[in-house]
């Protein structure tokens, strides 16, 4: 019998050689949609997509909001599904996200924007998907096989897939993200320091994740990664959200990850980071070369990326997190309890 | 002293009479707002927001997209605040739901919204605001001063307010929303039968809410004010993405409370409400007569209200419920750890 995780490791293990093949072999790809979406020029774009992809949307959604001035929404599928909501959607593009490209609300949603008069675009890990089908462009993000229940290589590479998609809009050459793969591969290599930090929630039944800006979404990934690993209650706020309310619930006993690499969401995070400091929160900070570490444990992330390429590479740290955090409590993240790696929802 | 949650409970109680002074004396500025909003027929709908008023937003993004086919989006502020992004918002619906009116990053983004060409509105419960001055166009909740720091009755003000306007833009006459002061009369006279409930999450650390459609709105605001008055780690799904991963995490240790009043919502929870079962979940159901009960425990909601105004009138079982919690642990959900009344974020 396999170690409990060897496939999620190894998948995990496969990131750097997942993205430097996007960056060698996709852009054609990449830049023939961006080409189409050029012609059309959308005013409006939505994102559709469930669990894992759901935070690639999100992370593409501060892309587009950012690099490219446009307005973006986060489609929820049961107004177009349930509801049978028929949107006005000329000018308007529908990007879903997802692994498998098989979840039916999100084909019917694909559908629903399509005869609404959008252009739509699927990015998947399956180009004979129905969704792939359903939608009239399509972006691969080339993961290769995903078998591990917890998504790992497929959400890097839908992360990169997006942003080579969001420069080539902006026209960009993708060469801002050349230093990407040897980035992960020396995240990768931290195995056994993530293992050491991942003791000291041995018996927490809960955490707090929380970042601001583009690595929001990667806090975000992070929390369903301990969730559906380490059955741990996993909660991501942005910091301002956490400053609305659930600032309350933090004391000493409650754990909180902070994920601010240097950038414009570190700045941002240092009012957040000082509140937190000040309720006595037990902080693990993933922070660059400007982050004032404090007295908490401290994850140095990689130097030489722009901020916004980092979450390609951070959210390797929190993978780790996850496995080693489900190990040591002997759990197996590869099978973890009531899921199966392609859910359908309606 | 006064009691522990006692300003609290009144704002609670307030909320029938809150809502049917809205309904009485709010129409003649809810249509003067629909008139303007007629004639810029924008193409598109941004919300902006934070904390409770977030979960306001994202039921008139239901609203909006479901009874007028307008595709929407929530913003992230630090777009606009930190990351200086200047999107092209021409055809474009701004509106920033707040209770204070005076978060800076809410106010810049309505700033810059304008400038950009967009519509703006502002729904606040304080007309003489910053948000309300840096908007062209201003809708009063009409709630009354809100004192305690835990939200209610500007939440359901702001709800409601919100439904009159899609409906007023839909054509209706308010007609729809007549039998919700009645019925938050009746919720509100509930407490002693939600403080029953209340006990059995006495030493409750984390508990999971979940919903589909229009009452997934109603699953995140219970979960704030669970977490700013009794300090629970409390995490709300909608039911498709919580068979998406979260699930996982669900044993018969974890509370998980459902808001399922009878309609498209509810029917879509059916297969959630299975699985949940199958995997020995602790539930309590918030439902109605379409409802199957099952062996958890159970609250009736009121008959005789159209599913899209249930928000408005549910929401206060689980105010209730977060003011009960709080008490039974020794704790004032008046005084929550950390918070003041008016977040100010950046």
């Amino acid at each position: 019998m396999p170690a409990p995780g060897s496939l999620m490791a190894a998948e995990i293990a496969e990131q750097p050689a997942v993205l430097a093949g996007l960056l060698d072999d996709g852009l054609g790809q990449v830049r023939q949609v961006a080409s189409v979406l050029a012609e059309r020029s959308p005013r409006l774009v939505l994102l559709a997509a469930r669990g894992t992809s759901d935070h690639a949307a999100l992370f593409a959604k501060y892309l587009l909001e950012i690099r490219l001035g446009l307005p973006c929404g986060l489609v929820s599928p049961s107004t177009m599904t349930a509801y049978g909501a028929r949107p006005a959607l000329a000018d308007c593009l529908l990007v879903a996200v997802s692994q498998s490209g098989s979840s039916p609300d999100l084909v019917e949603s694909m559908t629903v924007a399509r005869a609404c008069g959008a252009t739509t675009l699927a990015v998947t890990n399956a180009p004979a998907s129905d969704l792939a089908a359903a939608a009239e462009l399509h972006l691969d993000v080339r993961a290769g096989a995903e078998r591990a229940v917890a998504a790992t290589k497929s959400y890097t590479a839908q992360c990169l897939a997006l942003w080579l998609l969001v420069d080539a809009m902006a026209g960009g050459d993708g060469g801002g993200a050349a230093a990407v793969p040897a980035a992960a591969e020396a995240m990768v290599g931290r195995r056994q320091e993530v293992s050491e930090l991942a003791q000291r929630y041995r018996f927490a039944s809960r955490v707090v994740l929380t970042a601001r800006g583009y690595s929001y979404p990667t806090a975000r990934e992070g929390a369903i990664k301990l969730m559906e690993t380490s059955y741990l209650a996993a909660h991501a706020f942005s910091g301002a959200d956490l400053m609305h309310g659930p600032l309350a619930m933090i004391d000493p006993q409650y754990p909180v990850v902070a994920v601010v690499p240097d950038g414009v969401g570190q700045r941002a995070m240092d009012p957040v980071l000082a509140r937190l400091r000040a309720s006595g929160a037990d902080l693990l900070l993933l922070g660059g070369a400007d982050c004032a570490t404090g007295d908490g444990a401290f994850l140095r992330l990689p130097d030489g990326l722009a901020e916004q390429v980092h979450p390609v590479v951070d959210i390797i740290a929190l993978q780790w997190l996850a496995l080693e955090i489900a190990v040591a409590r002997g759990l197996d993240p590869d099978a973890p309890r009531g899921l199966s790696k392609v859910t359908a929802t309606w």
